[in-house]
């Protein structure tokens, strides 16, 4: 794409608005704010969300889980039987009749029930990737919290215990996968929560930065965290190998995994051979990762967007009188296979300079008189300060 | 796909629902229905409704435009500016000071200010697919007609007059490329409307069906209808070619196209050389347009899918003990870049054949020992009776 026909502008101002996420977000003009907690996105924000969102859908896939997408409006009934109706997070509409999904078991489990008999139906699951809402006053992270957010929320049902224990591992690989992908598994662990009144532990996936609004007590030895709500229960200490030096941390939860077992299927009664199906919950918020790779990969420049998260890879940037060559390698980098942001505007280099670090393509090329005098271009990653010359044939 | 895996099973029992659409889709299991107006999209319905953004995103890309994703909550503040807050459409939360937007000028035009400063900055064009919601009590026309739905909606910039006129244009066709990849080309009649106090006229797009809750008044000869709104204005004729005998039809609106000069651009002073910004708007209902989809194309035996809707191209059916070849039947034709839907299960035939035409995939293949022993396969189109037997080396 040529940089001139971008519609949204990168910001020469500062942002100072509530968080690091928003303020590059917004200046490099990825999105922008609408009302405390939600957020437009602008065409390079909904690229990235579409990246996150087809890493996350292949993850989903290789699971053998099966795409759905159902709605945000819900009706009273389901959630009476859960008695969750009452539960502050939901937004209600028409004479409070109606409120808006901040997640699906209630939708899920009726869905299932009418899908599966027998055994033989067993396992399966479900996935969506929708948008949610939920009641929240305090919404001040940026697009880590929202109150209108897009989330894949993932579901499995199993007749045999052991079975929802295998799927269970299974999403947890699945999950570093995608926040390999993402660029955050360095900076993200597994953490211990509370499993309710049914499981010993759920599973958070939290990943460390200042910006977090979760702390967690992480065991360097295990790669292992506890969150605050359980380390008293587990007397700060790692109850994989007994470790008691623990780290705080601030953390943003970008997952969490849960295993329900019969707590949703018992409300609706959904039962194989007379005993309550198995069932297990998957989340994990796209726009909450994109901020979360925001918080993560940046510098007081920019933006660093991972490879696979970035909405182009490249980032050519033309200087001087060399639009006849510069729309050439533009031309044979696309061909090649590249995702082109062209910087074809008549604009003063320190400019496109600073512009380019603040969007944050992970490989920035400049083809310049100087350069070409040398039949070269200059190739710059944008994580690393080298600058390398290659040779080019124009 | 391996039919066996497919979670969702049709129905056996007829659906007597509300409408053919929802009836055929609920048995073959594409939708299920949550409350009225209110959808879940099954694996299968999700594949139909990612087919149509495809053909949608690529049109809308042909055009020029950006894609941007604005979210469903709005603040009441724009929507008063305008003087639409307090239109019965709006769902209203938080006591009434959020709604859920059912369109989105109002937040569009603001986005689209903070864009554009000068003249050379237009024209410019922004698109979303985004969930919309419409507080409407009656809803009763299956995936036609939802309180919640998915909608492709597109809005347009210009400082000069012409240029809208060029793009609006432009867009007239592009809807016609979408239409006639969703196998409602022949049936879908560009449809004079009232264009408010602004323009003589805007645009709709009537699918004629007996599903419609529309009456449009069809001029053959032109092959251009007028919707009963405006009919008396324009004196039972055809605007065009004077031809009086003009047919009325029952039909749904699966699009409208809008010029809207300075009507949102004022309330938000968004000008150019002090002159208010030209603005057209375009929209698309993703699952009405499923919705028309099965109404127009469908027998009494089921779904017949548009070969760029459908979930898989061809339907493979084994038929006997003929498992070895016929999974070898099925890598071939995924290698040849077919999606295919394999119905690999241990059936009988009747009820297999019975299921394939409801499901409505535009390719049957079945492979039987009988067929084998002709070194054969047998394909049917599901729109052809003709079944035709072709040669096969296994």
């Amino acid at each position: 794409m040529k940089q001139s026909q971008l519609i949204f502008k990168t910001k020469k101002e500062n942002i100072l608005d509530e968080s690091i996420n928003a303020n590059l977000l917004i200046k490099a003009s990825f999105v922008k704010k609408l009302m405390s907690g939600v957020y437009s996105y602008l065409p390079l924000g909904n690229m990235v969300l579409r990246n996150i969102e087809s890493i996350i859908r292949e993850e989903m896939n290789k699971l053998g889980s099966q795409e759905i997408l159902m709605p945000a409006l819900h009706p009273k009934e389901p959630w009476e039987k859960t008695k969750r109706w009452e539960l502050k997070e939901m937004f209600k509409i028409r004479d409070k009749e109606y409120g808006l999904g901040w997640t699906h078991e209630e939708i899920v489990v009726p869905l299932a029930k009418e899908a599966a008999f027998s055994k033989k139906d067993f396992p399966f699951s479900l996935y969506q990737i929708q948008t949610k809402f939920r009641n929240e006053l305090r919404a001040k992270s940026g697009v880590l919290r929202g109150i209108e957010f897009l989330m894949k929320d993932l579901y499995s049902f199993h007749v045999l215990e052991k079975d929802l224990d295998v799927f269970y591992e299974k999403v947890k690989k699945s999950y570093f996968n995608i926040f390999k992908k993402c660029g955050l598994e360095k900076k993200t662990f597994l953490t211990l929560a509370s499993g309710g009144t049914f499981s010993k532990y759920s599973h958070e996936f939290q990943t460390i930065t200042e910006a977090g609004e979760d702390q967690i007590y992480l065991c360097e030895k295990c790669s292992l965290a506890i969150n605050k709500e359980i380390i008293k229960q587990e007397k700060y200490q790692c109850p994989k190998c007994k470790n008691k030096k623990l780290t705080v941390k601030k953390a943003i939860e970008v997952g969490n995994i849960f295993k329900l077992y019969d707590k949703y299927t018992k409300p609706f009664n959904f039962k194989i051979s007379d005993k309550y199906v198995f069932m297990g919950c998957y989340g994990l918020g796209i726009s909450r990762l994109m901020g979360a790779i925001v918080e993560i990969c940046h510098d007081e420049k920019g933006i660093i967007w991972p490879e696979q998260i970035s909405p182009f890879n490249i980032h050519l940037i033309s200087i001087g009188k060399v639009k006849k060559q510069a729309d050439k390698l533009y031309q044979v980098l696309q061909k090649k296979g590249n995702k082109v942001l062209y910087d074809d505007r008549d604009k003063n280099t320190g400019e496109k300079l600073v512009e380019a670090d603040l969007i944050g393509l992970p490989i920035r090329i400049i083809i310049s008189e100087k350069t070409l005098q040398k039949n070269c271009i200059e190739i710059k990653k944008r994580d690393e300060k080298t600058i390398k010359l290659q040779k080019y044939n124009r």
